[in-house]
């Protein structure tokens, strides 16, 4: 048996609570079992970073990933991109590059076969947009990098309580039903069943898939795409064997009692997927990209410039999306025997 | 001091599960220490719930609501307005017109002072229509029944955890945005603002303004109806003096921290506001309708005919609607001195 990769994490934005998240994950490496990862960024605004969190950790820099595991106990492992100002709170264009390269290379070392999993730290996308980032978001991005068209490449959001795939996104409220179609919805809930079992574990994942309307439309008394789009998309779903079920009136979707009749809920728009999760476990929300050839997470929260270096940032959802970049990578290298 | 008046409780549709869950409440009166109440409809009909549900319970007629205080240690006082079949699970129109005198006359009876607070057990509003109810729903005819427009009625959902005040409600999801006004708005968070000291008790409320959309819209940029819409609409009730933010991303409302910050949560649409009540406080969820001169409340749920007399429908909202229509009840009171 060889030692397993290590993991990948892009810093993020410099400027924002990435750096310094990064630091206070490695720093409780121990207490929660997290395996072996490696810093793509900047050493030295690593290293800033922890000493204004009041974190005493060794920083080093590694010329390859294979280097890391060895080095893990000790010190937090960091591919160097050069050095960069340690501005909390105050993103510049030089920042902002240094995240794009981040990404870039941490995306490329887990595609080249280097690292066992990739996880991204919060970027402003505006800001990467000004440097040359041509893409939406990370996920896109990294959908691109894996030859995977953005529709394929699917969001979900994991957390201890709760799995949620939002099936559009970032888009006004108003935009959504006309977004919705039975392909789309069958599409992606196929992805996420698909996911579940390669990634999570999950030998046969039951779907629980919301309405858009109050009361699931009423029949079509109450908005008509729940019967229209959703009925066919499960139809559909449950025709290919998959055991979906929906579209179900989404405000008692979520209580414990329901939650525990699906591993994963399919939900129309940003905040019907958001809120229960982030009612649920907040601070513990893991954004996974499922149907990519590499497994990639992140942190369920933004830059946070707000609070960047002020120490305040609580590293929960950092810490969750390496474990489970580490878990979903393990079940994959797992099952290619 | 006189003895309070009782509550007035119609029994709903009586194929579903209002009649069982009044006497279920009425059993455990003083473990849930409930306030003196009394039903209205059919005293035969209630004791055969009660029998059907296995509960040895007293069930008796009175002539008046003034009989029902000093009986209401020994047994569950009933306005009886006839005989009726009790056929769980099978409504029809006899049963309609049944639970449409009790709305009618447990109304009038609270209207006329005779009863402290109106608590209205669940109807199915389509059988209704059938048998001469000419309103959407029993909000809208306890509205028109104060002389109140149904406007000016506002539903609030109330739990232990959460209270939220949706301001669109049973409406396709794709009508949302073009319901939403400014004044609509402040009007109602107005009328939820006022309610909160009133029924609640609470001399500074707090309002927290939900965004429609992701991210509170991004300035405009993902959906404009938070910039143009919810924005002048927490301005305007600032400057009368009320206690609102928002438009606050609707994602991040809802857990312990956020939920500290504010007494009640305004949201855009049904789904926004239920899904978070539903979670953390299923089956405990109490539906207040406030800006009326009656307190007003009903358990959140509907008449579940498919369960209805099989013994397992749960008391708890039912008798949080009764617990708290009796403090509401009990804080005007103390008002009026």
């Amino acid at each position: 048996m060889t030692t397993p990769l290590p993991l990948a994490i892009s810093i993020g934005d410099p400027a924002g609570v990435g750096p310094e998240l990064i630091c206070a994950a490695w720093a409780t490496r121990a207490a929660h079992g997290l395996p072996p990862f490696f810093a793509v960024g900047s050493r030295d605004l690593i290293e800033a970073a922890a000493r204004r969190r009041g974190l005493d950790i060794a920083v080093r820099a590694i010329a390859a990933p294979d280097e890391a595991a060895a080095l893990f106990d000790e010190a937090l492992p960091v591919i160097d991109l050069g050095a960069a100002d340690y501005t909390p709170g105050a993103p510049d264009d030089a920042g902002a590059t240094l995240a794009l390269r981040a990404l870039e290379t941490a995306t490329g070392l887990v595609r080249a076969g280097a690292a066992s999993a990739l996880v991204t730290g919060p970027i402003a996308k505006s800001l990467l947009a000004r440097v040359g980032f041509t893409q939406p978001g990370q996920t896109e991005f990294v959908a691109q990098a894996c030859g995977i068209t953005p529709e394929n490449a699917v969001m979900m959001l994991a957390g201890p309580n709760l799995k949620v795939v939002p099936i559009t996104v970032h888009v006004p409220l108003a935009l959504v039903p006309g977004l919705l179609n039975a392909e789309l919805i069958r599409a992606r809930s196929a992805i996420a069943a698909a996911a579940l079992t390669r990634d999570f574990g999950v030998q046969h994942p039951r779907l629980a898939v919301a309405a858009l309307n109050p009361h699931a439309g009423e029949d079509g008394r109450m908005g008509t795409e729940d019967r229209d789009l959703i009925a066919p998309a499960v139809a559909a779903l449950r025709e290919a064997g998959i055991d979906a079920r929906g579209p179900l009136p989404a405000d008692t979707m979520f209580h414990a009692e329901a939650r525990a009749t699906y591993d994963a809920a399919i939900c129309m728009y940003h905040d019907q997927a958001l809120i229960p999760i982030k009612v649920l476990d907040f601070d513990k929300g893991v954004n996974v990209t499922l149907g990519l050839p590499i497994v990639r997470t992140s942190p369920d929260h933004g830059t946070a410039f707000g609070i960047a270096g002020t120490g305040t940032a609580r590293p929960g959802a950092t810490i969750a999306a390496i474990r489970m970049a580490g878990q979903c990578a393990a079940r994959r290298l797992a099952a290619a025997g």
